[in-house]
């Protein structure tokens, strides 16, 4: 298909299309002449996980970046492409120095991750973005005068996993490796907003039952 | 206490105390000499609130200042104050215009709402911030070439309503009512990056499971 087509189908302005071309976040198209490219259902996809990181995740362009070239890296194996670019997934900036409120959330992060008997979590640990975003955001708990003991995170760790076999079921519905890792990455971040707009009306509904008139 | 005391205990530097104090995030403290005022217990929540609205949440002075507002409006009723508060929260922003993929996802939304039984979501609709935030979320799924079905998101709309329960009870363990509903926002603010953390590690765990080579 043409440039135009690529953006009617897409919904991304043809403008946006040549600035994520620019910024190597989309391959080229086939050339068919001087002026001419061609694209295809790959460039269709990949420029709505682009659009889903972008638009719906608020990434930085460097990042998309990274994100990109971590699925597009055929020498890792299945698990770690969709270990790598899940990981390229950007956290809470790093705090500038650590204190013994982090280092308590660490331990924290570590008894809850062995209680939940998370094996793979344990071993990769401070490496991985996700335990670094958990232990600052067990933290801010704290230095918010809301601290919390291991017991108190289980209930949320117990949902995410119910919730990550529902993700990889949806992942694996996909039929090629490649539209696996791409779609492991695009529900990863698209249905962030869903689970905590959810959370949400799942509060009101609950404090409605608790504390409303009965109306 | 004196402004040091209170900036020591809180975490947050005296010039940002006084930056907020400015934005009548923080009510004055009370004068005990033309140039000291004393601050107490309420400060410090108070403060730590703002903190956690501000720097966790990474939301805008405005959008605090409204928050906070509803949290001290003594004219509502508990139940009132307390969706009011979470009510303020923000979400996405509008979009431009609504088209068919958003009207779909409004749909889609109120099927869900349906089966899993929120009747006081589906009465406030639309007007509410979360039920806005949810539908956006769908309709980006839908763009990204993902869309779903009610079917697909009850499992996080069951898992969103077993957390709710956790969250409330958190919030009941307060005594005071104004405690309550400064907890409620807090909490709700301060559990998302410990949720969506918490999902990317089950998801990690989950993928290692099922495509890991078992080392």
């Amino acid at each position: 298909m043409r440039l135009a087509e690529l953006s009617e189908r897409s919904g991304v302005s043809t403008a946006t299309i040549k600035y994520y071309l620019r910024e190597r976040l989309l391959r080229p198209g086939h050339r068919v002449s001087t002026t001419q490219a061609e694209y295809d259902e790959g460039h269709l996809r990949r420029l709505r996980l682009v659009r889903a990181l972008i638009q719906v995740g608020g990434m930085p362009v460097a990042t998309a970046r990274e994100v990109i070239a971590a699925v597009e890296d055929d020498s890792l194996d299945h698990h770690m492409r969709l270990g790598a670019a899940v990981w390229a997934l950007p956290h809470a900036p790093e705090p500038a120095g650590t204190d013994a409120v982090d280092d308590a959330a660490r331990r924290t992060a570590d008894v809850l991750l062995e209680r939940i008997g998370w094996t793979y979590g344990r071993e990769v640990g401070d490496h991985s973005p996700a335990y670094r975003m958990l232990a600052d955001a067990i933290a801010g708990l704290s230095r918010a005068g809301h601290p919390c003991d291991p017991e108190q995170l289980l209930p949320y760790a117990r949902a995410a996993a119910q919730l990550a076999v529902t993700d990889l079921d949806m992942v694996e519905a996909y039929e090629t490796p490649e539209e696996q890792v791409e779609a492991a990455v695009a529900l990863t971040v698209l249905y962030e907003p869903v689970l905590l707009s959810l959370r949400r009306l799942a509060e009101a509904e609950e404090s409605n039952n608790r504390f409303g008139d009965g109306d």
